[in-house]
């Protein structure tokens, strides 16, 4: 090993899921909208000057703030974003995490949390889920340096409740608790009501499920101005301009056009409670989700087995191969037409 | 104070030059180019398929990868593309920069470095550029973390020869050394062709300037293939989605026009040196300039005061009231228009 290479920072990467570059695939592994963007999106994409690109961007994102902040009925200072959820994320943990005392988080979650905690050597301890998958709250009653918890959970698509998280807030009010909820819009309870109560809740969202801008990457958060003021710090302390015109101008479009995002949210919770009684008939438990996505395990076929069968037939879902988790397949719920394929498929390998 | 903003990061941040959002102002304040992007940047844009935003992006940015590895003549391997080259170095900083040694770059540099040693806690020292503003490469012969060099560097806009960074490299080759070549393409000598002779150099460029599209946050960073890995694991540790879709195409788009970017280079260091020569006439000299923007000091008049007074009549330049510099003015180069506004007025003020 040379010298220059001692000082290089270990870390074992989060692996995302695949993203196939064949055509004529179904791809229901990254839990992507089925749906195209608002059609608005379409017009001031049109429509957008080109001699606009040459300039930064506007480094507060104050179109795209501005919408939200309307849309959430929260003050503009509240709202902070960032290159998808991840990067709101993973900002938070390094803006908010930095006691002697481990950050709780479930061990089974959004394998991120783990992956930053390493990165930025945050101590973190993994209370374990219970037997049905269920956060147990009193597990997050010790002495901490801040909670992290995905509501609706990832990979198990299971919500808990306001008062659940409220309970949690209860007993957290030293530390930053931050809501995780990629996945709310989906028919899980926002939290961003108890925001009032509690300042030092942070909830974060995201544009690439339910708002079917996964390619722009757009994530924000929520919190009071104090936490945002300290999110914006850092973030002004490691890139000014991280969001670019594009995602900040279309991203504002597509958070006006609110019957549109409310029809295909929708259609895919109709589609999920469809898919889910199918996969039932199938042999199939699924956990009670309120994601766009579904975790199911078969009742006598191994989860592995069935991923591979599937992939032979072109059709991605995600599979973890881990502990608890390594009978379940995530299967992201895509058009109507993607499921039927999806059912007639696992009706051939099964 | 509450408990939990104790464990808040503290971190004083980098300050971006205004971006003033009133109409009629000329510009010259934060390095952007005054031409727009590559015409072919448009007809990619009005041809993206709505639909593929709703996907992730290549998270990999192959397309961009491919075209900027045929542009350098290095395999794709050799190339990490970040979110600006603030992106790029900022994790640059947090992967390569992890001995209890300092980091070593000049005190008068671009100002985000000493940020990203505060935020991950890097142990740093700024040797003195000497009384013309030109590094001291004995200064770098220390024993250090790691070296970093803008060249050409900021604000002073001057650069220093291959020669001289193969003699920084020659007495550095047990740590990384970065050169940050944001400003290489107005007429200074890149380092990429130093990367056959030391595995431990990592060139940094951008989109922002030369390739006028600072609105769509793109920079890269060219090197050995492990050093580049290790930059990956990190960055897929932090986001595995960095990258926007729209980025990735049109920057690929940008690259592939080389007869328009010689073009608009071009044009601006011709009007660099017309108005450089403008400027001694009013009685200011500015640095040798290898940039696209001058740093300019007037014999008499205090760079504060012009910098003013220039701001009263819209005319936006960059002045640094720090030690040594602060009877600068940092210029950039504009349209010839631009360039004529800006010395009738200053011939006003004078």
């Amino acid at each position: 090993m040379k010298l220059w290479e001692q000082n290089i920072r270990k870390v074992k990467p989060y692996v995302p899921g695949l993203q196939p570059k064949e055509d004529n695939i179904i791809k229901l592994n990254t839990n992507e909208n089925p749906y195209p963007p608002a059609p608005g999106v379409e017009r001031v994409m049109e429509q957008m000057k080109l001699d606009k690109l040459r300039l930064y961007p506007d480094y507060d994102s104050t179109e795209l703030v501005n919408e939200l902040a309307k849309e959430k009925r929260v003050d503009p200072e509240q709202i902070f974003i960032g290159v998808g959820s991840d990067d709101v994320l993973g900002m938070a943990f390094l803006t908010y995490f930095n006691s002697d005392k481990p950050v709780l988080f479930p061990d089974i979650t959004y394998s991120f949390y783990d992956v930053w905690c390493e990165l930025y050597k945050i101590p973190y301890e993994r209370p374990m889920l219970d037997e049905n998958f269920r956060i147990v709250k009193q597990d997050y009653y010790k002495e901490n340096g801040g909670v992290v918890i995905a509501n609706p959970n990832a990979p198990t698509s299971i919500c808990e409740s306001t008062e659940f998280i409220r309970d949690i807030l209860e007993h957290n009010q030293d530390v930053v608790v931050i809501v995780d909820e990629a996945y709310v819009d989906f028919g899980g309870a926002s939290s961003i009501d108890l925001l009032k109560e509690y300042d030092n809740l942070l909830v974060v969202q995201t544009f690439s499920k339910s708002r079917s801008l996964a390619g722009l990457r757009i994530g924000y958060a929520i919190g009071n101005k104090e936490l945002i003021e300290a999110l914006n710090i850092v973030k002004f302390s490691y890139n000014s301009y991280t969001m670019n015109t594009a995602s900040i101008v279309l991203g504002a479009e597509a958070v006006r056009d609110k019957e549109y995002f409310q029809n295909t949210v929708n259609q895919i919770i109709e589609q999920r409670e469809k898919t889910i009684q199918e996969l039932d008939e199938l042999g199939f438990t699924c956990l009670d989700s309120k994601a766009n996505f579904v975790f199911a395990t078969h009742k006598s076929v191994p989860a592995g087995k069935i991923y591979e069968e599937l992939q032979k037939k072109k059709i991605y879902v995600r599979y973890f191969n881990k502990p608890r988790i390594n009978n379940f397949l995530r299967i992201t719920i895509g058009t109507e037409e993607e499921m039927n394929q999806l059912i007639i498929a696992l009706g051939e390998i099964l």
